[in-house]
């Protein structure tokens, strides 16, 4: 019997951060999740916790670290992260995770929430290195034109019609690997955002496929402090409803908005250039 | 036995529109819902149908509807409660209820989600009359001062102490009745939209019942076209770590953000001179 | 301006109690919801908390309340709600649900989740009553025939077909009132669970509503501790599958299940010598 | 420019099969997702889309495919996967991945679910070779006694008391990889299943990541066919509510369960003599 690849830490502590100005308040509104890999094996086999820092003080940490000013998530991640492998001995690996969620002033110290989309960053830590990933989730988008999609194999199971014009709408997951981990964190990642929206827009599609690869290649040619990225993005079909059983035809005006089953369509794009991935993901 | 309050009907067509005006395209995303009352008693007691239009016709109603301009979605409930009620002897009331995801342009034809956030409407008809009722849901606010809580009854439960400075935070659900069914709902909507923010923001609050209260008062006082407003609001906790055991203070900084349990507000504001609510609700 | 309908209080606090007979363990696993309703005119308009139980009290009551052998959940959420309408003169009516979740023994102290069925209660009290409904949640069924749809009405906008045999399934929420509050609880949930699930079984459908009311029926004639029950049940349709384009036929037997849109039947049955509800709903 | 890692494919195909032995049913309900990987640079490139199956075919398939008697799960992918790859030259790799959903017979041909925990499988196929994964899902256990946290390290930031008694509660998602194809799987999986949820009851529990290893080393002894097992188990915190500020002690009776964060254990067994993974994963 073999142990192997095993981690454990506290999952989504939800942490608000509250920055004061005199009368004008910042606010920082973060999930953090931390997960330790290292010798590990003894609780394992024997439920002897001499090595074990407890989730509950990760979770501690997390709140304690936020009392300094947060700055950029990927920079109190990396913070959070090189201190469980700086402090503990028994931690061969801190991966900490943290999404941040969005919020639009609406007076000195009041605030809406900016949506469900989400930035990310996933940073870990050895002796020997960091890694950053950054990222961005819940990006929902959608094209109503300059998408098409034909030309596909045909079997005997086949019976989806070719189409020059369809709605195009996703919700964008990304990751993207960082080459260092001395970045313009903010700047970067409004960046490629901007670049994943632009793309999306711009770039007339013939797959879905397509208009990833074009996607993550603005990104990569535009911000060279990424080596990779990886993005997932579920086809939200809204098929062309049939209206002429009631006399209408439908120029592809009224859609029905269909939750399941979905496309998933999930790629890679790598610089050629780009440096080893590590212990990145 | 007695067959009580009955109604049946298709909920949640999702249904996306897009209206063409030259390259420049438009968006309404619609979560339709339709409940129908009326003389239905056969089909619960025989399984006799023939008074009963089955919630796949209304379905399709929804999406045929939908060919036309949509407009605002408080008239297009309108048109559609008034079809079924006009349409069908054996129906005496129709209710069609309607979310509206909100989209903010990045291109021509193409859309980034504006979150979470929805425009809602209810619209009840019979033949003797149409009822609306506005409303927002799933608008998350907070404000990280300008909060106290003091002056409470204790009891032999009691353990919370006083605050005179804590986050506020809300995720507000609000119904609103309209006085008539002829009113200018983009502008009434946004305005109400604009009058719920500004006051969450600026009222000082000595208990979420008096955000809530003064929200409402701020509604009816500016918008005549309302005659009464209902309101939901969860009390999402944002509790101050106690960072004592570092050797830290905490003024109002660092602060756990609970998912449950919650408080819960409901509150019921109505102008002194508002017509009677006959089948709004 | 007219404080109109407002209560308050806390909701889901998830309170597990284990109750020990030697090595034998009983698991109690309910979330509770209070609210409150009275003399709160003066914290929506001024702010005056003077009157005003928290809502941290009301959680800390529920966990004192709970050290208690806590029995039947219609016991414990009147013992609750009598509680805050008899300590304090500012509650005139405290309203408490109760869901419970299932879990089935494996061991001595262990336990596996039954699934995500819920046992339901709503307690209402003030000083002239106590009214108790029961309930059941998310109790999914589904009958593979035994079910038709038929004879309804056509009009422009129809195109379902008629079926003599379909699967019929739903996610029954069901809300039944309660003649008194001295009843042995247990029996009642159980022998009304198994009429319901019977009914739904055994009676041949011509509609949903038919089975609705049909399941209704079965509960009033054989429970007659049951004033009255209301029953929500959306219809989670199951479309055979168009297998002809591969040059099958599908006999019923291959089925796509549908998320959105779906039919919701409501219905209330009530028996004729049922007395008033009061403020039971 | 590297194209890297990518596949796409149809995700949650919801397909319901009924299978009748004259008035006596049978019902599988599954949740099928397939990913395709292979020669797919062309379409992410260009958009030719000459070598891509439709996921709407790939949809079609899952219907048709279940036209034949479905079977055990494992078997089920395997056929899937296995056509994928045999009939499209472009398909170097199908993984399909299936969850099913457990139904409980309360007549001939009706059936109320069995609950959240659902049974899981995802087969790999090359023309190389079948690699079977199985698995359970959202298997939610508690013990309320036989579990015990100390002697773990102690920093500035630690607070947590140390326990000898104390709630053990996860949600357990358990993958396991098979050393063929050609298995009982509905025996292997019911043995599984047994053998973690005794040994969870029944291993007394000195950490969570001892509760986790001790269950895949159940597993593993016993069942020659899993040569490797992978277990996440959040861990459900339950603490005990201070009852001191009321009077009361509570003898581990009355817990909160709480949301969130919550411990996250992740850990993999492996057979010594396992063969290589190849592409289970």
């Amino acid at each position: 019997m073999i142990l192997g690849d095993n981690q454990y830490g506290k999952a989504e502590t939800h942490v608000v951060r509250v920055t004061k100005s005199g009368a004008r308040h910042e606010l920082k509104d973060l999930n953090v999740s931390v997960a330790l890999a290292g010798d590990f094996a003894e609780t394992h086999m024997t439920g002897d916790n001499s090595k074990v820092v407890p989730t509950d003080t990760q979770k501690n940490t997390v709140f304690a670290f936020a009392k300094e000013p947060i700055g950029e998530i990927e920079d109190f991640a990396i913070r959070l992260a090189r201190h469980f492998v700086g402090e503990f001995a028994s931690v061969y690996r801190a991966r900490v995770s943290i999404e941040e969620f969005g919020w639009e002033r609406i007076h000195d110290h009041a605030f809406v929430r900016a949506g469900s989309e989400k930035r990310l960053t996933t940073v870990t830590c050895t002796d020997d290195g960091t890694w950053v990933v950054g990222g961005i989730g819940d990006l929902v988008v959608l094209k109503s034109t300059g998408s098409e999609f034909h030309g596909y194999i045909k079997d005997k199971y086949t019976t989806l019609p070719e189409t020059r014009d369809r709605i195009m709408a996703t919700s964008l997951l990304a990751h993207w690997r960082y080459t260092g981990s001395d970045i313009d964190w903010r700047k970067s990642f409004a960046d490629i955002r901007r670049l994943l929206l632009e793309t999306f827009a711009v770039k007339h599609s013939l797959s879905l496929q397509q208009t990833l690869y074009a996607m993550g290649e603005a990104v990569l040619q535009a911000r060279h402090e990424v080596a990779e990225i990886r993005m997932a993005m579920p086809n939200r079909h809204h098929f062309a409803v049939d209206l002429s059983p009631f006399g209408m035809d439908n120029d592809n005006e009224v859609f029905y908005a269909a939750d399941r089953p979905y496309g998933l369509i999930e790629g890679t794009l790598t610089r050629d250039d780009a440096p080893e991935p590590g212990l990145a993901w």
